[in-house]
C-alpha cells in the first residue's frame, strides 16, 4: 500500500512538473523543485546546469518565452529508490521526441525535482500500460 | 566526515563505471548496476530501456562492438540524496560531448548504477575545480 501511495505521488509531481512547464506557470514550477536537496538540470542540448539559481532561471526563461514550444508527456515509468524515485517518460513537442528523466526527493512530505534530463530520442515505443512500466526497491 | 565519504565513494563508482566502459569489462559493468532497485538506462537517441535484462544486454552488445568508442569521462558533480545520489558529468567521445546522468542507489553498503541518461551536448563547459562542483542535503 506504501509503495503504491509513493508510485502515485511521484507520478502525481511528475505530471504536475508538466503541467506548469504548459501552463508556462512560474510559481508552481518555483514550488515543484526541492528547497534543500541540491538541483540540477540538463536541458536538450544545453550543458548542465547546477544549483537553484540557474536552474530556476532557466525555466524562468523557457516559460517566460511566447515560442517555447507545448510539451506533451507520454508512458510515464517510476523507479522507486525509498526517499528518492526515478520518472522516465517522454516529452512530445510537435513530432520531435524527447526521452526525459526526472529525479524526484521526499521534502516535507513531497516530492520535489531535483534533477531533469531531456534528450532527444529516436521515436515514442510502443506504448504500455501505465502499471507494468512501475518497479520498485523489494 | 560521512558526507565527505558518500561523495568520494560515489564518485570513485561513477569512475568505475567509465573504466568499466572503456575496458569493456562486462563483469565489472554487471556488478556496477543494482542488483535488487529498478533500473533503467538511456542511451544517447535510444529509447528507454527498463529493466535488468534489457539494461545490461545492452551493455553487452557496446562493450562486445569493435566499434564502440573510448569514452572520456570530465566535470563530474555529486548530488547527495541521503541513500540515493546523482553524478553529472561529461562524456568526450573524439570531438563529440555528451551531457550524463549517473543515478545511484546504496545497496549492500556499496553506490550502485540504477540509472544512466547520455545525450549530446553543445559543448563541455569551462572547467571548475571539481570540489566546488559537490553539494548535498543539508
Amino acid at each position: 500500500v506504501t509503495l503504491e501511495r509513493d508510485r502515485n505521488a511521484v507520478l502525481f509531481a511528475n505530471e504536475a512538473f508538466y503541467i506548469a512547464f504548459r501552463a508556462r506557470d512560474m510559481t508552481a514550477m518555483q514550488a515543484l523543485w526541492a528547497q534543500r536537496a541540491p538541483i540540477a538540470c540538463s536541458h536538450p542540448g544545453w550543458t548542465t546546469l547546477n544549483g537553484r539559481q540557474d536552474v530556476l532561471e532557466s525555466w524562468r526563461g523557457i516559460l517566460a518565452n511566447p515560442q517555447s514550444p507545448a510539451v506533451e508527456m507520454r508512458q510515464a515509468r517510476v523507479l522507486l529508490l525509498g526517499d528518492a524515485a526515478i520518472v522516465t517518460c517522454y516529452e512530445l513537442i510537435g513530432d520531435i521526441v524527447l526521452a526525459a528523466s526526472n529525479v524526484f526527493v521526499r521534502e516535507d512530505a513531497e516530492w520535489r525535482l531535483v534533477h531533469h534530463h531531456s534528450s532527444q530520442a529516436a521515436a515514442l515505443p510502443d506504448s504500455e500500460p501505465e502499471s507494468s512500466g512501475t518497479t520498485s526497491v523489494q
